[in-house]
């Protein structure tokens, strides 16, 4: 059995590396922060007889090794970075919940048919190096290490040099290859929607996840000073911003009551009181489950701040594109099934945020596990979730990983009884 | 004779203290490089056999002592420092230019009828700690040093620390009081504007300065995340800033063709590209010649904004309220008369952007010089001035400061010949 008081003790323990004012956190991707989490984790793990290891993308994985050592792993996690006003909950509640089930299996005595892993992927968050789910882009081959590490956080500091630093606080941790095979992915989050509470439901079986793309915008515009050039004769690129932004919530966010439409980010140079700005840099992040919509309203990003940033210059970089994806329909049978006979009500739902099972999927069967979150309420200091939830959540997720741990053969075969 | 080689070659050592690409200068209020700017400027002095001195708002003064070292002193200068990204000539040039001329007198060994000083008033561009005109601001009682020790910068930095670390490296300098009669005050700046440039005339003599207001406005709406929440339950900051930022350009920046209306800085919490923002923070920089246009753009702001900002919530705090005003007639005649005597042309303008004679005004009978720059191109690395023209401002300088030193007692009256 799971030990959901264990659980919960950790998981706020862990909130407390970064914590910030009104229950919140602040641990983004390979800060200090989030070697603290590592650490305390490895330490939990090892308590459990688990191998910790890493990779060249600064993931952690913690190892309860199978009869078959060459298997293809369970891997089951999620990750431990957060926004930069997140919440408690948002991946740490994947990471732990994954380690209380294999905690649970080492400590059953019974050895699994094939290695069980949990596993923190590297900066899913994207909010220190955009965009994110970057650990679990290079462990599955989809961008090359070298294009990852060349990436820069606001401060100028590369990735790569980040990876380096934060790795060499790890001397022992023996290093798993990039891309090795995987036999399943399980991932367990909070919904970051209204979905479940709205039907006081504790466990959502992902069907999938919509449909998501980002950009990144540059207007140019001439500086100048604010006492004396002319309305006129100006270039300012934060007017030529708030044109763009207006147009596009309208023309876009205003599309359908599906479509997500977010402007998050906005930089201005030089970002002075008295001066007519010379550029603003800004993020568009665009979500639809229909990826025909999807690819529609991504296409009238250019066009429309084309014909509202002039007399400034507009360039669009077009960084994620991520189609909506499914998941595993065996694995969601098993969850379902799972629930079913713990007796705790599941739902389909569809996942509106992005997760790293988004990239595993494309490398193994794979799935996730939702559990309710306080209106809806994600990347965000009041995020919650309730303790009763979470240990639903955590028991379904361990019983299946049980059926994973122990299957004759990955992948499972549907229909196969447990 | 002023010497204009020395006074180019030293505004181009200046340039060099901070240096950014383009030919650009960063050197803002109370850093390193505003302290090896005055080093360079203190030493200069001493050459001319001036004594250094500052005060507890860190302006710099270079004193020529005269005869009666009771009587109030003539000031003339500017300030050192510069905006984030400025140029080389803003500010510099008037204070070099004030050093050559004192430098002149000096080396001509007549002993003038009162102490002539250079000064460099503290963070006049407001880029660091808003808003700008501090050292002037306290130097002529405008406003309490506890209130100016107590703004921070966007480091957090109190200005009072700042104040203290930067006078640190200056403990060998006596201190002036704040607030000390003063006979006149004399600056020379470049334009930053077109009026000059356009007419072809090397010296414009300053009727005022138009009227000011700034503002700092903050939205708040609340956090959320960009893939989950839907667009009608959300409290999105930064598209409320667009709204309200369209809504002030065209109410308010369009208003005639005189008005100048700027939103140069904009921070947005969390800027982080899958949160949609809980809070934005924007300056707003208003400038009209006519008080009462002014008055009345000013009072639609709040307005504007609220009716724009729902569902965010909207807090509007004026911060700078300096209505237009005009410069000391007697010597507005006398800066006519020198640059008569020396053939120079000139003509009155209006200044369309603050300064720190705007504060002396106050004090004492003030006055500026202005000379063209290229293109009316200012806070910006493209700023330039032909060396010919500043030649021609600082002999009028020269001339005017000529005047003022022997004059037998200030103010000068109306039609005293020289």
């Amino acid at each position: 059995m799971t030990d959901p008081d264990r659980l919960w003790r950790r998981l706020m323990a862990l909130a407390e590396i970064g914590a910030i004012p009104g229950g919140g956190v602040d641990r983004q991707a390979l800060t200090e922060g989030e070697a603290e989490a590592w650490r305390r984790v490895i330490a939990w793990g090892r308590e459990a007889g688990l191998d910790p290891q890493t990779d060249a993308a600064a993931n952690l994985f913690l190892v309860l090794p199978g009869r078959d050592r060459a298997a293809p792993p369970v891997l089951l996690g999620s990750h431990l970075d957060t926004q930069p006003t997140g919440g408690r909950f948002d991946g740490a509640a994947g990471v732990l919940a994954a380690l209380d089930a294999v905690t649970d299996l080492a400590a059953s005595g019974r050895v699994p048919a094939r290695d069980c892993v949990v596993v923190a992927w590297m900066n899913e968050e994207g909010s220190r190096f955009a965009p994110g789910m970057m650990g679990s882009e290079a462990y599955c081959g989809l961008r090359d290490l070298a294009a990852i590490r060349a990436v820069r956080d606001a401060d100028g500091i590369g990735a790569g040099d980040a990876l380096d630093r934060f790795l060499a606080g790890f001397p022992d941790l023996p290093r798993r290859p990039l891309a090795a095979p995987v036999g399943a992915y399980l991932e367990l989050h909070i919904e970051q929607g209204p979905v479940l509470e709205a039907a006081g439901i504790p466990v959502g079986i992902v069907t999938g996840i919509q449909g998501k793309k980002t950009y990144s915008v540059c207007l140019s515009g001439a500086e100048g000073h604010a006492g004396t050039l002319a309305m006129a004769e100006r270039r300012d690129a934060v007017a030529a911003f708030a044109r763009c932004a207006c147009a596009l919530h309208r023309e876009i966010g205003g599309l359908d009551p599906t479509i997500k439409f977010t402007i998050g980010r906005v930089q201005v140079r030089p970002n002075a009181p008295s001066v007519v700005a010379g550029e603003v840099r800004f993020s568009i992040d665009l979500r639809h489950p229909d990826n025909a919509v999807l690819d529609a309203a991504g296409a009238r990003i250019a066009p429309l701040c084309r014909a509202e940033a002039t007399p400034c210059a507009v360039a669009v970089t077009p960084l994620v594109d991520a189609p909506s994806n499914g998941f595993d329909p065996v694995l969601r049978e098993r969850i379902g099934r799972a629930a079913a006979a713990l007796g705790i009500p599941a739902m389909p739902l569809l996942s509106a945020a992005g997760h790293d099972a988004r990239h595993l999927a494309g490398l193994a069967p794979s799935a996730m596990i939702f559990i309710p979150c306080r209106s809806g309420i994600s990347h965000a200091p009041a995020e919650w979730a309730e303790p009763a939830h979470l240990a639903a959540g955590a028991a379904v997720l361990a019983r299946v990983l049980d059926d994973l741990a122990f299957a004759d053969a990955l992948p499972l075969a549907r229909g196969d009884a447990r």
